[in-house]
């Protein structure tokens, strides 16, 4: 192995002190954990998510403001979007596109990238793809994809049902293979239980250049998710999360059949979960019982978004400690 | 981490030669495997997964005699046992418990150990739980373990529903962290795909003492599975997998509700995998159907039972040289 992570394939690609990016995860990934993580040196991505203008034009430049005069963290700030909502709407897309200064990467998940990832790589902006299966992975490679992100369905948030999907421990691998020998040029992440420095020791074993970091960055004060939400995940086991279509179904959101989202396995979660269809065919009453759950923090009802890290997080610590004991724990690892 | 694989805690522990256990597969393991992986240097136990007597006390005979003369790799041959079957019938297990040469190990899987795991410690021998939760872990350590096996939802054969399961990925370090603060004289193996050296690495990495390995050891020269199976698995993608109840079914056993069976996701698996409870209410002639593919050969119907790693399996190989090049890789990842 390398000996100094810094000085690793993707660190050095994008500048970075620790092959760590931020995940960006809807509503949790504002402005203020991106600046964080990008002063922190990791790669710092947006939750551009659903691609909601204002939301994303609002939280990206907070971040732009609060990294102004430090350039070198700038370099570092991206955003991440979900593909198939941009093909419905990609004015927010455009407008990071359009930054004076030009975003570090952009990263599409969840969808064909084809169509969407033009405008990226036309705008030479880096190109990061997520996908869940080695049936994915031609396509994003083919899109342009500078970098592909193995996300296991141990990942909190959206991923692949459990029957079509895959664990992060066979598919980061078996990808590092088929790059090898396809497009050895292309970077691959590990995403899905990376929450230490243990994790991002193993992704690197396995044949990643770095770790997209989700549930534990989730889980610090500069996170938008509220402090009763990450003290939930502070307190659960790591058997305490599930996926399934329960929240999005609760959610309203009109996701395509094979995602699917893991969170904790709350009491509202436990009462569906064997019941997606008749849930699904009748949600109102639910939907009713959790938008009440989400208005009032109650979450035996409200989603907490984490996958099953949730279990190796102890504590909601500050962003740049997050990355410097997952950066220092994994240095010390590798020897 | 340790320079040398065979200074390992685990290969210490049972005097091997590399921190590989070979997993007990029903019906794969008998003794021309599991001889070959004492030779090579790993802890190897025989399938004796449902307790059939007759299967039990010839696989295990066969391995005795073709290890006689060799006591250092005679004392590297155990067992395993499917823990609720045991409840039922442990004679095999009496019958294993009394040998001549002491087993180097039993191990106990799905189910409560707590009562079969009596007749192992009272005979001193070692006891290896494998488990699939954090919540099953208090009870085999109460029970007696001295080994614990995570294992992943990845794994090929019998594992916990995908709902109630976990991955590899965050069960091992979640496992290791409670084992060091209540029991840190128990040991750790990561289970479910651990197919190459950079899984060994990785599986340290996450705070293992090493492998349990079965996938990659089913797909070899010694192992019982028909060279058709194994070639069905050498020529799968890792996303050809899937875990359900679907073959439990065919097949006519009474598993426990909580766990399921992953093997390649043939034509009769995608028949039934979206209507297992109509499957289960009417198996008959889904049955005929299934038993027919076994007869002939037929894998559209016929279950080749390997996990999501099938997809880094790329020939049929001598166990030997199997784990020769898991331990090199390793060791060279590790530096």
């Amino acid at each position: 192995m390398s000996t100094r992570l810094s000085e690793s394939r993707f660190a050095k690609r994008f500048g970075l002190t620790t092959p760590i990016a931020l995940a960006p995860m809807a509503f949790a990934t504002g402005g203020s954990l991106a600046a964080a993580c990008a002063k922190a040196g990791a790669l710092a991505l947006i939750g551009g998510s659903y691609g909601d203008l204002d939301w994303t034009s609002r939280e990206y430049g907070a971040a732009e403001d609060e990294l102004a005069g430090d350039a070198t963290a700038l370099a570092k700030l991206g955003c991440g979007f979900i593909t198939w909502k941009l093909d419905e709407d990609a004015s927010a897309l455009d407008w990071v596109l359009e930054r004076p200064a030009k975003p570090a990467a952009i990263m599409l998940s969840f969808g064909d990238p084809t169509a969407i990832a033009r405008r990226i790589t036309d705008a030479s902006v880096p190109l990061i793809c997520q996908i869940q299966t080695i049936a994915q992975l031609p396509e994003a490679v083919d899109a342009g994809a500078n970098v592909i992100v193995a996300q296991g369905g141990e990942a909190g948030g959206h991923g692949m049902n459990a029957l079509d999907g895959r664990g992060t421990f066979t598919l980061v691998p078996e990808i590092a293979d088929w790059l090898a020998g396809h497009a050895p040029h292309v970077q691959l992440l590990a995403a899905g239980g990376v929450a230490d420095g243990r994790g991002l020791a193993a992704a690197l074993m396995l044949g990643a250049d770095g770790a997209l970091v989700g549930s534990r960055l989730w889980a610090t004060r500069e996170s938008l998710a509220p402090d009763a939400a990450i003290a939930e995940a502070v307190n659960a086991c790591g058997d305490g999360s599930a996926r399934s279509k329960v929240f999005d179904i609760l959610r309203e959101k009109n996701w395509p059949a094979h995602f699917d989202f893991r969170a904790l396995r709350n009491a509202i979660h436990r009462e569906w979960e064997g019941r997606i269809k008749e849930l699904a065919a009748d949600p109102a009453a639910a939907v009713a019982r959790y938008k009440e759950g989400v208005a009032t923090g109650d979450y035996s009802r409200a989603h907490v978004t984490v996958g099953e890290s949730t279990g190796l997080i102890r504590s909601n610590a500050s962003a740049a400690e997050v990355i410097a004991v997952i950066d220092e724990e994994a240095q010390r690892l590798l020897g």
